[in-house]
């Protein structure tokens, strides 16, 4: 490309408010796009503390960091919540191997991830002969077939759906209940065509769950090449026999901790707005887009909102919640507390859809509050943030709404390549784009000062 | 991220003819996401043919490849236009090394690359002192400094544009008259900061020109992170002596040629609707952003079409064109075949800013056609192309406009990541999303059935 033209955004007509609202936001942008640090941090999180399991010695040391560097960044208070976590631990090496197709023996390992909170294999192989379904209703169809075998789920993501979270929507229940699905008849093992469009072969792990009434068997996720290749051979051959080894268990119980900074407020300190990210990941990779950047994220409104001498009306909480991944021990102990100390919420943001490039936000509220979130909408369009829709939110800041009317919301970066990373060996880093990553944490930090300046 | 909540997007309130679009563009997106051919012949394109030189061996294969390729997807006619073309070769390895900073001897080498159309450096190295500036204000200001010397142009993009091809835009003249410029003070050779915001050290090409007037320098690009360091050690010590080595020259003049394929109109068949990118590149990389995705761009819309059968109204064409990155004589041989053949055109789209995520289209065109297509935006929203803005167009097409009232368009994806890899050696296929490509496929191919349908 020779040459750019400058291309010009049809701006809104704005009010004199809006102007003045227009003028603080482009000081946060250059603020942040100029002097920004959320780029550094994730650095400093993936790198140096790295894949951040729950109750893994990174947690720990990825809590310390966290309190630290809010506090460092001018924080009034940076305070820690307490909360009891499960404890898994992956144990070992996964595999998972073809070991011989119809009469004929081979050996071909797949690309394998245990999901988070199986069982492991006993300390020895599972061997047993496939049976390949794309459903559940395929599966029940089948179920005198299913004992003694081990069930593989071949469900790809559609994709038609524009939105990959729309694919992740359907296709998730297989790897969070197909294991005890495959149980109840008589499976001896779960393999779970990995919940992404990627076009590479790394699995994607991820939470799964056992029904108690039935027994627990070792459930893995295998890369989608893999899968591709296995359901083929499943087709066109008989018998094809498997071995799996997971080594995955349960520690006791230990406990994990809610890192939350506080800007108080100084009109209406008694009301709270949140803004965070989950500071755990899975162990697999580096949990940079999930969500190191919603940690960044959040550290970085702070920095900016502080760094320009702002002065908020309502109290705001930057808070890195514990053990999203597999346990929620965090989000719940947060709207526990808020409801012990009779905390008046007013919003709560989460960012948890990775790094990219910003589209805008998505809300769970009333009619007239997105009414009014609506107005604001405008004032995003230069920095991409202007697409507000309905339905938003975040695990960590759900269980807040169960006893208030506080509005939820969650940052809405393009999605299309957020399942290529999720869970995976490929949530690096190097697969986070600066400008990207900054982008976003304009966004939310202008958002954020809106809610402040003009309440909901 | 354990839940994924289902974004809905507030939908416009359409009308008969819109809820019909709106059905066929659904049937656009489902071809093009599940089955399209995008990601694939982008591979063959980068991967089999690689880096696209004008005249070098690849880009005969290309021709050749996309001549082939369009006819099978069903074009009904494909032809080439023959314009002569000028060879220039980089003829070998380019180097810069720090050879002593004031009087320490030392053997520094950057990361580096000739600019194109630069002359070599006469078979030996340019050996002389650094002088390094940050713009020609500065480069004036010292212009008695310059004689003997290396002039070191150091202007970085600026972090607060939040579309970066505007900071591209500023900067961009330092690398296209910056020789001549320090020449005219008697430089020897002319280095420049890569027109990039990466966060590597990989040079980026591009075209540069000579002022006549002077003489002739070698001219090339540094990396960014070798770029800051060679401006802090110029800062900070008073002589810094660097060699360089370039080894471009101009072969004779040759031929090469636009590859254009025709859907007949059925209706007004004199009228042309152009839909292209450029299929050179520089030689460097493969050229995949830049532009082998408006090359596979515009072959799947060509595919898609005659996949679901659409018989258009007006001709449409479907043009790879020539020789777009140093010197643009494709592009100025279809405006030219244009007006000799009294063609009457009636819409032209370029893809040439990456197979990125789309944002919308950028038109320039007369107000009473701007709000005819601004009524079209609704439909893009689900696909993510709705931002409908003013100036758009691009090099090859730009000559188009020139006779007529044609409309100019440019497809617009969202400009975070382009200049990271802009012809430097990342712009490789791995750094293009499959999803993101398609769906640039998606809203171009749209764009084009409602210029058919509807007339502009």
């Amino acid at each position: 490309m020779k040459q750019f033209l400058i291309i010009l955004l049809v701006f809104p007509f704005f009010t004199n408010a809006q102007n003045e609202d227009s003028i603080y936001i482009r000081k946060i942008a250059d603020e942040i796009m100029v002097n920004g640090q959320a780029y550094n941090n994730l650095h400093y999180l993936t790198k140096k503390i790295g894949g951040r399991l729950t109750a893994s010695p990174q947690t720990y040391k990825a809590e310390a960091w966290g309190h630290a560097i809010m506090k460092a960044s001018g924080a009034d208070t940076v305070f820690e919540q307490e909360c009891t976590v499960k404890h898994w631990v992956r144990g070992g090496q996964d595999k998972a191997t073809i070991l011989s197709i119809d009469e004929k023996k081979i050996h071909r390992p797949l690309s394998v991830a245990a999901l988070g909170n199986t069982i492991g294999s006993g300390g020895k192989a599972v061997k047993a002969e496939i049976l390949s379904v794309q459903s559940y209703d395929e599966l029940d169809a089948r179920k005198d077939e299913v004992k003694g075998k081990i069930v593989f789920y071949n469900f790809p993501f559609n994709d038609k759906y524009i939105q990959p979270g729309n694919a992740y929507g359907e296709a998730g229940k297989y790897r969070y209940a197909g294991a005890s699905k495959a149980a109840k008849y008589g499976a001896v093992a779960c393999i779970v065509r990995s919940l992404s469009q990627a076009v590479d072969n790394f699995p994607h792990t991820g939470a799964m769950g056992y029904n108690d009434s039935f027994p627990k068997i070792p459930a893995i996720a295998i890369g989608l090449r893999d899968a591709d290749s296995l359901f083929g051979i499943c087709k066109h051959n008989k018998h094809v026999q498997v071995s799996i080894i997971t080594n995955g268990r349960f520690l006791s119980d230990t406990i994990a901790h809610n890192i939350i900074a506080e800007l108080k407020g100084t009109e209406h300190p008694e009301e709270i707005i949140t803004v965070g990210g989950h500071l755990d990941s899975w162990d697999m990779a580096e949990g940079a887009h999930d969500d190191g950047a919603g940690v960044v994220h959040t550290i970085e409104v702070l920095r900016v909102l502080k760094k320009l001498g702002y002065r908020p009306k309502h109290t705001i909480r930057f808070v890195l919640f514990a053990n999203e991944e597999n346990g929620l021990r965090g989000g719940k102990m947060y709207a526990q507390k808020a409801k012990e100390n009779h905390e008046k919420h007013l919003f709560a943001l989460e960012s948890d859809e990775g790094g990219f490039t910003p589209r805008g936000f998505s809300f769970t509220t009333d009619k007239e509050k997105f009414d009014k979130l609506k107005t604001w909408s405008p004032l995003f369009e230069p920095y991409f943030g202007s697409q507000f829709t309905v339905g938003g939110g975040g695990a960590d800041i759900g269980s807040l709404r169960e006893n208030s009317s506080v509005t939820l919301a969650s940052f809405t970066p393009d999605g299309q390549r957020y399942f290529d990373y999720h869970h995976a060996k490929s949530d690096i880093f190097e697969n986070v784009n600066k400008r990207e990553l900054h982008l976003g944490a304009v966004n939310i930090a202008a958002l954020i000062y809106l809610v402040d300046k003009y309440g909901l």
